[in-house]
């Protein structure tokens, strides 16, 4: 490709409404062109990223035994109700009508679609499993569209379904696709990490996210420096501390504590850690014409709760109301505590606390908190669930160390469905023996676009975009100083350029005739991950300079040998 | 690909609603799934041919110059307010209401966002030309989506768009795309015809559409067998007849035709030929603040209005009510002329009808026809004009001929728009004299998914569809004949297979072990161009049978000469 024939178009300054990096890179070097909020037009250079992606994750695809086909963007209504979720979707789901007032969506995901595909082609077991995908264009309604493509409204995925006959074989299917995805990542050129996810339902390790990490994530990833454990924080486990508790060594006594409604206020007031206070969080679990269940769940003063792990132990729940909290516990959030408690509440609490002696928590009495509580002796020993986010320092679920935490931008995900869709919509087939059962199913995401902005939320510097060499928009860009000028300039670059793109190298030769300054910020802002430079003095000595994206300077390469360098470096 | 890793779905019988014969073959090969009216999944043996085509117009657009975008499909209605299309465009354009009750529209077509794209982009004139295109999911709200694909509501399309200096470029820009229109259904393979077409605004030569010829077409084209000559029926020129006008030789007379309102009903009373006879169309044009303009088109009996030549003429017209006819000329519909009409009116004759002498028309009283009608004796010289279809056997109006008539199903379009968006949205440059001027446009569209349908319709027999090669789903397929039972056919099939694999050929083994009777039939209902079936008995003499979807019969070919037999064909 020759500049001259394709569309550039960077700017000096990002639009004020970039918040990130990547969204501000993007903007800049002219990849996508903002329609409205969240909806973006992919111009030339950020679609041949684009395309690169897709050919990566639809050759892996491929590769795997998946099977491409193409579902509707606009999706009956119907279908949607089927499995409820026409109502569960809420706002985010773009719901149209068309001229005869029938209901539609616009597909945020297509489940019930390929579900609907299935029921009705799949008949037999000889014809399982199967395992179709789409790239196809998605549309999300999100309330608060932003960070450019990271998060807008109309956006591409890869999305995939697996059809098999048991547990068995979808653990093989899930297996096989989280397989297909590390090399899908690993071929974009992107430090990545799978993590165990939570996946409600079926439970287990049915469920990994893809992460990017950047330090601009918005995601918390739990992970072990000295092992391969990996989850994100909804889903790591925080284990008991280790050892025996303490024998008690305090009396439990009441004391005031005025206007320290919070554990750090009473660690403060009592000039003792944090890590002896525990805090403790109400919880309303709707009954069926009963008032609400409460729950007292207790966390040690420096600990957050995870909301997740709560409801898997306590069901559906809400925070409790301040009413129902004073007619149970008798005074206000702030001094609450399970010893002393008016009315009915299960307690719970988290696998720390149950390991702790001599801990000072609410006295249910306003401007007062108890010391010296200990299990067994001052209240019953209590339930005890993981109920908090894992710290980093905590040990590894993996029993191989301690954990760390970092940030990940998640672009993938596998999941285990069972048979939550294919039940719902009757997807059954016939098995060796003539009984009909339902499909064991699978769903697989890949957000196409969001790997262009994860991409340079970890790959970028202050001259703008380092993209990977496999999903660079160009491998290899030439700029020939004085093309417009210089008849000897312009022979080689114009040679260089045909060897290059003859050997199959994605390459663009810069033809506009810009001085040398802009056309090397334009190319460094876009990111093409390897440059040579075709200069008069050079020439001379029969040499052009090479200069990777990441490198401080440039190398000198005699004319013949230039290939051969972009080659090295390019799989390097 | 193996058949076993691959979805082949076939039906003995088409569903029901399925009216033309490309939809009942897509059905029954498996290759679209129909999700609603007018809605489908592209399974994936229809995808591969969707892929196929995406790929050869992607090829040719780039080698164009043209330069690949995407825009949004969910559009805001802004835009559309600036060109005045989100009130024009009727029920056809979907549109829909986000959670904020904003206005948005599913792109029919993307005019409006590529005009804002230039009016942001393209400041100067060295940045023209620019031809951007994009291949779009579109959705249209037909009334009565039908015929499968071809009249489907969700579809995809190319659509391009070019940007020009001044028409001097446009038209540049205008003939680079119709060659490369004519590049991409050459390499379809299949017959068709660019046709002239009108393109109201601009006028001239300004506007072509790509048919691909077949019996089942919906559009009449008219075409000159001994020229290159080809208009659609819109379009098509009908010449005045050659040679002078005849002069009177019968006087005028006002004859009983008792409930003949028909021009076939008066010939046949008379007997005279319907040539004889000339029709009156009553239209009416509104006009601000007084009664609507009545104007009088004469055509021959036996002769059909062409609407949009008529438009051409009355400009924004209606067909008068049997009020504004009774006032007008003082009678009913059926013995309307042009001879004592009561009020004012504007008479406009066919070039044909101007030619002709001792002609019948309606004699304004009912129940009666002047016969001997002649212009310049019994009434004044009309204003003459072309205002009827073209019949086979019309002079050709590039004067080589006369002309045939064929149909056709239209699959591409290219139009001049010159700068009636741009102007419309302010979509202008500097020129070299620094002065504003707006860009003049072209745009350009191939319907994708459409190509499927049009192929089937010219391509097909009793037993199923035949691809051309270059878009069919597979090249090749090889049915191995007993792959389960004979080690070796399975050997040599698998030879075979990886062999023409290797060498590129886009090939399909059925390794599926259906019997040999069922295998052929699925295959050509398919439509798999080439197949080579590997059996027990011609291995025993070194050979396999090649067949040719057309062949009516088998060629023994010897096993190192497949791959040479197989390109020979695929080339042939």
């Amino acid at each position: 490709m020759k500049a001259s024939q394709f569309f550039i178009s960077t700017l000096k300054e990002a639009p004020a409404d970039a918040e990130i990096v990547s969204h501000k890179l993007m903007m800049r070097a002219g990849m996508i062109k903002k329609l409205g909020a969240g909806i973006y037009s992919y111009m030339p250079m950020g679609l041949r990223v684009i395309r690169k992606v897709e050919a990566i994750v639809r050759e892996e695809m491929n590769r795997a035994g998946a099977v491409e086909l193409s579902m509707p963007l606009v999706q009956p209504a119907e279908l949607w109700q089927e499995t409820g979720r026409w109502d569960k979707m809420g706002d985010e789901m773009l719901r149209l009508k068309d001229r005869h007032e029938r209901d539609f969506a616009l597909q945020p995901t297509s489940e019930e679609v390929v579900t609907d595909i299935a029921r009705t082609e799949i008949r037999s077991y000889k014809q399982l499993p199967v395992n179709f995908y789409q790239i196809q264009i998605k549309f999300r309604d999100e309330r608060r569209p932003r960070f450019g493509i990271m998060r807008g409204r109309e956006f591409t995925m890869k999305d995939g379904y697996s059809f098999d006959k048991d547990m068995d074989g979808l653990r093989a299917s899930y297996q096989n696709m989280f397989d297909a995805y590390v090399r899908v990542f690993t071929r974009f050129g992107l430090n990545f990490r799978a993590v165990a996810a939570d996946n409600g339902a079926i439970g287990g390790s049915g469920s990994h996210e893809f992460h990017v990490i950047a330090e601009t994530g918005e995601d918390a990833i739990v992970y072990c420096p000295t092992s391969d454990y990996a989850a994100n924080m909804e889903a790591a486990e925080a284990l008991a501390p280790a050892g025996e508790r303490a024998a008690p060594a305090q009396p439990l006594v009441n004391t005031p504590t005025p206007g320290c409604a919070k554990c750090e206020a009473v660690a403060e007031l009592l000039g003792i850690p944090l890590t002896h206070t525990v805090k403790s969080i109400v919880l309303a679990k709707e009954r069926e014409g009963a008032a609400a269940e409460i729950w007292l769940l207790m966390l040690r003063g420096d600990h957050e709760l995870n909301e997740i792990k709560a409801s898997k132990i306590v069901g559906e729940y809400r925070f409790a109301t301040e009413a129902e909290i004073v007619a149970t516990f008798g005074t206000r959030p702030g001094y609450l505590g399970p010893i002393g408690v008016k009315g009915p509440v299960r307690v719970v609490a988290d696998r720390t606390v149950a390991q702790m002696s001599d801990f000072v928590c609410g006295a249910n009495q306003e401007d007062h908190h108890y010391t010296g509580v200990n299990w067994g002796r001052d209240l019953p020993e209590p339930e005890v669930a993981d109920l908090r986010n894992v710290v980093k320092g905590d040990a590894s679920p993996d029993g191989k160390g301690v954990v760390d935490i970092c940030r990940g931008i998640e672009v993938g995900h596998v999941f285990m469905l069972g048979a939550r869709y294919s039940e719902a919509m009757g997807a059954t087939y016939l098995d060796e023996n003539g009984k009909t059962a339902p499909m064991q199913m699978g769903c697989y995401g890949i957000g196409i676009t969001r790997i262009l902005g994860a991409a340079i939320e970890q790959n970028y510097d202050a001259r703008g975009i380092i993209w990977p060499t496999a999903i660079a928009p160009f491998e290899v860009v030439i700029c020939p100083v004085g093309y417009d000028r210089s008849e000897a300039v312009r022979a080689e670059a114009d040679k260089l350029y045909a060897a290059l793109r003859d050997a199959g190298v994605d390459v663009i030769m810069d033809d506009r005739g810009e001085r040398p300054g802009a056309m090397f910020a334009d190319w460094e802002l876009i990111g093409v991950p390897h440059r040579v430079v075709v200069g008069d003095r050079g020439l001379k000595e029969g040499k052009v300079e090479y200069q990777g994206r990441r490198d401080t300077e440039a190398t000198q390469v005699p004319l013949a040998e230039v290939l051969a360098t972009v080659r090295e470096k390019m799989a390097a």
